[in-house]
């Protein structure tokens, strides 16, 4: 059967998270029904990340096989079509080889959390970043990010119900900046690694607003880690401002 | 009665415009209410732009006349309380002499209009932008935007229910550009004047739209224009894309 990879854009809000369940409205159910309507299923496609509910992505990519010999182009144009009205879409698509996998090929992960500080609600952005009443001190939250950058054990950044096997991961970058949108000012970070555990971007992130906040001074993030301990993390950062950006692969499928 | 200046963001979408209604959710209405629960009203507000139905706003302005000596950022704080959780938000708010009129003192409007143009429908930005599925040729755009520019009677680009007293305007600038936003690329529009006429951007970008699909060449704007028939306009774009950006006073109240 030939394969296609798929590169998915979402509004995670009105998701139960990428991960198919019963009764419950998810991307990969979505996707899986509307190729359905394409060819007789079921269908089953794998992702590269396993968005949580809520969490949103820019450039998500999933593989499916499919019976017909689809024109990539036309298979993505069939797919939105039987998304509509949900607000997912497949915004590129290419043939691939049998043995290429979506998650299994990646060699990089890029996320992006987005955070809008001012004492007024976001009217617009609503939903797509995390609202903070106050303003972070970027240079603190950097000396911060100094201490997860690296290969470490990041057990106190991982969920308790994560299911990697190891604890252990390499994050290779850790970026944030004040960002000009077109609806205002946004303070963005970036994290980039081969791949991460369930929840850390959202447990630095919400270690980080802390010591942006003044309420925990830089070094306390690499206690933090060094403490190997769950609840050594600081609260967890909502799953609104994440993105999930892009996803690396060694030849990329979209010619990108 | 003490006046106040307001600056307001909201979701157009969620909105039957600006304009108080009966049995219609609108902007006016929401915020006159809202004031109701600080003071007995009625209340009547007046805005610098009365948007339509669907039509964005980041800094519209208006001005309220309330009995009590309110501390300026309380009386944001306690507005943006009772407006929740509605898409609405007051992101300033300042005490004004009581001559001062949102919509009279105004000596000039900046609208934004935001385009994605691609196959596939945005997922994140749905109802925050004008979807177009093909490129849009930016210099052809341009080429017509000079003959949009300037002091001219803008009948053909404006609303058959146009109260305006005249058709003739000055438009200030016109600007387009190619913009990254945290979501990926848009066409951004900008539109600077003293003042607009009913419908007068929406009615330019679908216009323009024209020219950038290679439907209209760039002179049939100025044929369009020169015409002063509602008919000779091209399609009026959707509010979607249509942001007020700001309002411009020669005393700003908010000391910006």
């Amino acid at each position: 059967m030939p394969r296609y990879a798929l590169r998915v854009e979402y509004h995670g809000g009105m998701f139960a998270g990428w991960q198919r369940q019963a009764d419950q409205v998810t991307v990969q159910g979505e996707i899986e029904r509307a190729l359905a309507r394409l060819e007789p299923g079921p269908h089953t496609i794998a992702a590269a990340g396993r968005t949580d509910a809520g969490v949103h992505a820019l450039g998500q990519v999933a593989h499916c096989d499919l019976a017909r010999d689809w024109e990539p182009f036309r298979l993505s144009e069939a797919l939105n079509y039987h998304l509509r009205p949900l607000p997912v879409a497949i915004t590129a698509c290419a043939r691939v080889e049998g043995d290429w996998h979506a998650r299994f090929s990646a060699t990089g992960r890029r996320y992006l959390y987005r955070i809008v500080a001012r004492r007024a609600p976001p009217a617009i952005e609503a939903g797509r970043v995390w609202h903070l009443r106050r303003a972070l001190d970027l240079a603190a939250m950097r000396a911060g990010a100094a201490h997860l950058a690296g290969h470490h054990d990041f057990t106190t950044f991982r969920a308790s119900i994560c299911q990697a096997k190891s604890p252990v991961k390499t994050l290779d970058a850790v970026g944030m900046a004040e960002v000009e949108t077109p609806t205002g000012p946004e303070i963005h970070l970036r994290f980039a690694a081969r791949s991460f555990l369930h929840n850390q971007v959202r447990s630095m992130v919400g270690t980080l607003e802390r010591v942006g906040a003044g309420a925990w001074p830089p070094d306390r993030v690499r206690d933090a880690r060094e403490a190997r301990d769950r609840a050594a993390c600081g609260p967890v950062a909502p799953p609104d401002g994440l993105y999930l950006a892009r996803v690396i692969y060694a030849d990329d499928p979209f010619g990108e």
